[in-house]
């Protein structure tokens, strides 16, 4: 029989570790979990009460998506909504869940959406759909990776067949861009991952495709899955150029009197709030985020369902344009080059998360695979226009400081 | 009295927006949630059982951290630790709260507090402290422009008594640093903030700073309060050079025993890794982050203790080294420079965020002031430092597709 | 009858504007390059004797080099070598001429070289060979401007037939990468330019193909022929990235022994400053060079050479690696992505650069067409890896200010 | 007595190597030239009589500007103007000197002089003027490079006194900006420079100031007199963003009239070819060059004066704004914000280029020193938005193809 206070203490010396504590529980996570809670407890003397209540299951977390569990942290959950999308995907009126702590955020995309659906709505398009993992090789010289790379360039239904599909039925290795620097052979591939955001599923395969290779050219020594040319998790030239994951582009033209009467402004000022700013400014800063807060529509979203919040660093490359019409109307657009999304595993099958998702339709696997990530992007990235226009029209307002302190963040 | 049935259908059909339920309810904050959780499950026919399972009040969220709250999103916080830190504000052993749902995560930072630690600790050094707001002001020219940026550098100390100091007791105006772009003038003023992150301080001090200078040149048009110099949750080379919030360095000299016997590899294959994967390969994908997964752990610790889930953006920046010392040791260290954080105020308010940062001696003001988000940031650094060893390590040992795949991400 | 006496005093007082000296000189472009410059002698009272020595004629140059010539700027040139060069093009032995202000340059490749040539030579490689011109397409929305891009990469042997062909018979379209940004649609064309550098080449071109897209996709506005994603004449990562021009390497093991004699250091001190330099320095700057002074040499070479001087830039772009082999010797490599060169048209035709050229065996076209060019890339890239061997040298043994004051520059 | 053939025969066989011919010419440096220009062309079977062709004496170029002379190279030269600038320095008309081979440039921003001065001239303002030399400190870690630093930055005077002023009379230590990455400090010292570009200056100056600190600072290791944070000669965000050299803005406002009679198109059309070309597309390019062709002008006028060719890289840098003002007329302006020049020194001693200078009044030092090369920053600026202004006005009439079609490139 287990003696909760006996491992708490045991927890609290040391003797017991916290990823052993499971060791001691008949493999009780639930357990488990409430023993580290309680010997951090004790030891610091403070309450983890509010992280201790949640309606998760240990069982079904642990080991996939957390290790040395404690309990959760409760992010307060807004909807902002309606939002009509006009998508090859994503048809009709949404609501967007959005996870955060930032004060004033939703309330601004809601006012975007609000915007956005009287005009007719946001018009979505898909330019690219990507998962990508680029090994590392080092070669004798430049010369044997060109070789290498040229085989493999070759070799991509090859090895689709010998190496990837024996390690997944979703994946599909589409092609690959090598890039070559001294002895180093950097092996951009380019998968097909349906509706999952495809990393884990790319990790495999690319192992598995180096096996091949590994064989195949046995002076070269494969030294490392990623080469930090994927890119994943770091902001960079790459995916911003070269796209990864979810390519996608949202835009809407704003009648010029719903600007007015709606958002208080005009198309001018907009337009010239985005030049500006968002233009000349992250110009200026050497940014590859030429607009206003894509990250906090990206991040209160991959929040809310489950997405990889690390994955909000490449969720926040990409560039708005406003511009007036020849009609005097507002054009607004926002072009995403890298948002890295799925629609199952990760962190998707979360209950919250998972529950979130379903408020857009777009929880589980799409019909045909695939579908459903792209309508998930489609939303997204009609949110994330929503946030843009509000805040742009805010600021040309001059109303952000004031808004700010109104809702006292 | 309010009907909860009537309200609801109400809100499905939109007759009574998102944002209005709790014009219906007497200001009830938590009922106006329910009703719209209701909603969105009766429209939509779906189950949002677990959203609104929690346990923080919304009387105390709703208008300071969020808005059309429907309830929270649960995501897994598991702790890694203990882990050794030998700062100039974090003393001593840490366990560190992450939340994530990206298996194998918790697992690899824990296993590198452990070598860290076994090898006598982490030594952190905060650079530089500070926070920044750009605001864009039109000009005549750039003559003018220059004028008036050269106003603005002598009269620092002005604006602080003038502005700043009307509106923060904690914020402290410390230097601008202007930047012209034609006719535009960026004035990247630089705040101290004390504990707090800073961005709302800094945004309403700056909005005070910008009354004085339109006062005193009438020519010119202040037009954005951020002009995407100061920079805020995007990519860009400014931060990463210039810096932003905390910039800090952690750092370790891990002896060849442990590296050996803890993490089953070399120093001079950690050292190779680092070498072709974070530095040329990042070099060749005109990257900011020169790492290897930074955003994964300040993503998790920025989560776990209500931190701005957008800003996990610039906490990617950064570089890492990995050399081999002339005793044949390994000497590691993560540059990161631009740490975005605080210990109080914005969703460090939130019950379980800051139960979360009490596990770490770091919830609410430090004495003196800014004290505790010094010592935060030297124990942020400390558990990327522990992450990036980690992951080095193990795809020094050709590990991470199989940790991937045990831990089923 | 021209009277320069006359024609002279009316270039001083604008009454002949200086492009229209050529019409009142029957056509004489040397006798108006002697009047503009006399001109300009005496309306400023000064000595243009210099600029007026020249053996170049007047008659080839104007009007396909230069306009309103007043003679040539005399650029001393310099040449280093022998360097063996052991390419799939360049074969042998080769002396490079370097024009150039810049005291101890010369010197330095010249060391280089030396160093190279006893070590057994270069060894280079070409990755990709290919000139980009991307026009920009206003589109009515990125819905649009993704049909306009599938239907140009579905039609590129069409354009070529029916476009390209029509144009030019040396270059040839071979592919096209389109990014679309909002409703504005980038085609970046590359083509095969054969041994001319092509950027006119593929202008032509690309008009020709703009006509053949007006023509299919009449709503579509075709804006300009360069919309800055080819890219040239400016710092950036597409090139940097994906190359243009010529990407090549070039690669050499140096024996230790050869490091300690001739260059008076060791293997682990150079690769210790191009690591804290070229590396770690560069990525804090926000660099696409990782390098110590490519373009010191590529200008040079340029100048010599006829080349765009412009286009120093992209040839600024790339990274330098240096490490110790586990037989103790040095590894050192150049990796150039984006090397815009040529040995036909522009600037080469130019007698003195046409000579350069000579020395190297590559003035003119090659047989067959694109081999003279490929054997250049091949010699600035071995030149290249000279001057960065050398220069990298001279720091570590701490020479490099001390040349630097004895060359007096 | 010197025996030509002789000599010719031993530099062939390479018995005398190329740099060694001096020493059989009992110094005689023009005999050496003409030595080593003979063998080569012997060697190779070719003419290297235009080569051979100058009036610049190797006696005062060989040893200080070149080395292994064998000759010249002929750049043509033209000349644009007259160019109205109404600067701080610079007021008046000028003639812009350009030494180029691109057909159609020297056309191109002649064009654009006689709309600019036809509007009423440029307005130019100095926004910094400084040079930067970035010494590389290898620490034991960051918290002793983070002392170092400090130190630095207290002792400015006392460096200025104690180092630099033993060095140099025309430098003059400002200020330093420190970079510490990990175990790595970069000083990047901030120099006045007076008319010299200054890069020698700066170089022994930063070598004396480092033998104080290395006495100061026994435990730390004087690695590199640059560790790439200069930056010198390679693109960079770090120039891009805080400056090198000058920093200077040239402005004009063209009134519409001038723009449709003498430019043929709209300030409508420019602007919105800016918007879509310079910014838009050099966004999505990862470009710090957000303009048209600043390298154009800068290379050619760079090469007629004797700047450093490697410099065109920074000098291409830079932002073009073209805007409609609320009267209609178009705005233009050019941001270059590292324009690293002299008006002495390096290549302005060498006669053609010093002609070149003086055409512009502004060959040799200014009275008080560094007006003279302010003066140069300025005019260069106002060519450059010459040369922008052009372009843009040819695009926007799409004339660019045709323009180089007819000249012939």
């Amino acid at each position: 029989m287990v003696d909760f206070d006996e491992l708490v203490e045991k927890v609290i010396t040391g003797e017991i570790k916290l990823h052993q504590v499971e060791r001691y529980t008949n493999g009780d996570k639930r357990l488990a979990t409430e023993i580290r809670r309680r010997a951090l407890e004790k030891k610091f003397g403070v309450s983890l009460e509010n992280i201790g209540h949640y309606s998760i299951d240990p069982e079904r977390v642990i080991g996939k998506n957390i290790e040395n569990m404690i309990g959760v942290v409760q992010i307060p959950m807004g909807v902002a909504g309606p939002l009509k999308i006009n998508g090859e995907y994503a048809k009709g009126e949404f609501y967007i869940p959005l996870a955060t702590t930032e004060g004033a955020l939703v309330a601004s995309v809601n006012r975007g959406c609000s915007a956005l659906t009287a005009a007719g709505g946001v018009k979505t398009t898909i330019i690219d759909d990507k998962m990508t993992r680029a090994p590392l090789l080092k070669c004798p010289d430049a010369r044997r990776a060109r070789e290498v790379a040229e085989w493999v360039k070759a070799n991509i239904e090859y090895l689709q067949e010998k190496a990837v599909s024996k390690v997944t039925r979703h994946g599909k290795l589409r092609d690959v861009k090598p890039h070559i620097v001294g002895n180093n052979l950097y092996l951009r591939f380019e998968f097909e991952t349906g509706d999952a955001m495809g990393m884990n599923m790319v990790t495999i395969s690319s192992e598995e495709i180096m096996k091949v290779i590994e064989e195949e050219f046995p002076d070269v020594k494969y030294l490392a899955l990623s080469g930090n040319l994927c890119v994943d998790k770091k902001p960079n030239a790459m995916n911003f150029i070269n796209g990864r994951g979810k390519t996608v582009i949202a835009e809407a033209i704003i009648p010029r009197e719903i600007v007015e009467k709606k958002l208080k402004t005009t198309p001018e000022l907009i337009a010239e709030v985005n030049y500006r700013k968002n233009l000349v400014g992250s110009a200026q800063a050497g940014s590859y985020g030429f607009n206003a807060h894509f990250a906090n529509i990206v991040g209160a979203i991959f929040l809310a369902t489950g997405q990889d919040e690390a994955q909000i660093t490449e969720g926040s490359h990409g560039i708005t344009l406003a511009e007036v019409t020849p009609e005097g109307d507002l054009y607004i657009s926002v072009t995403m080059p890298s948002l890295e999304i799925g629609t199952v595993g990760g962190g998707t099958r979360v209950p919250t998360q998972r529950e979130a998702l379903s408020i857009m339709g777009v929880a589980g696997g799409g019909e045909p695979p695939g579908t459903n990530a792209r309508k998930f992007a489609e939303i997204i990235a009609g949110a994330v226009l929503a946030g843009e226009l509000s805040l742009l029209a805010a600021i040309a307002a001059k109303h952000l400081a004031k808004a700010h302190a109104e809702l006292g963040r």
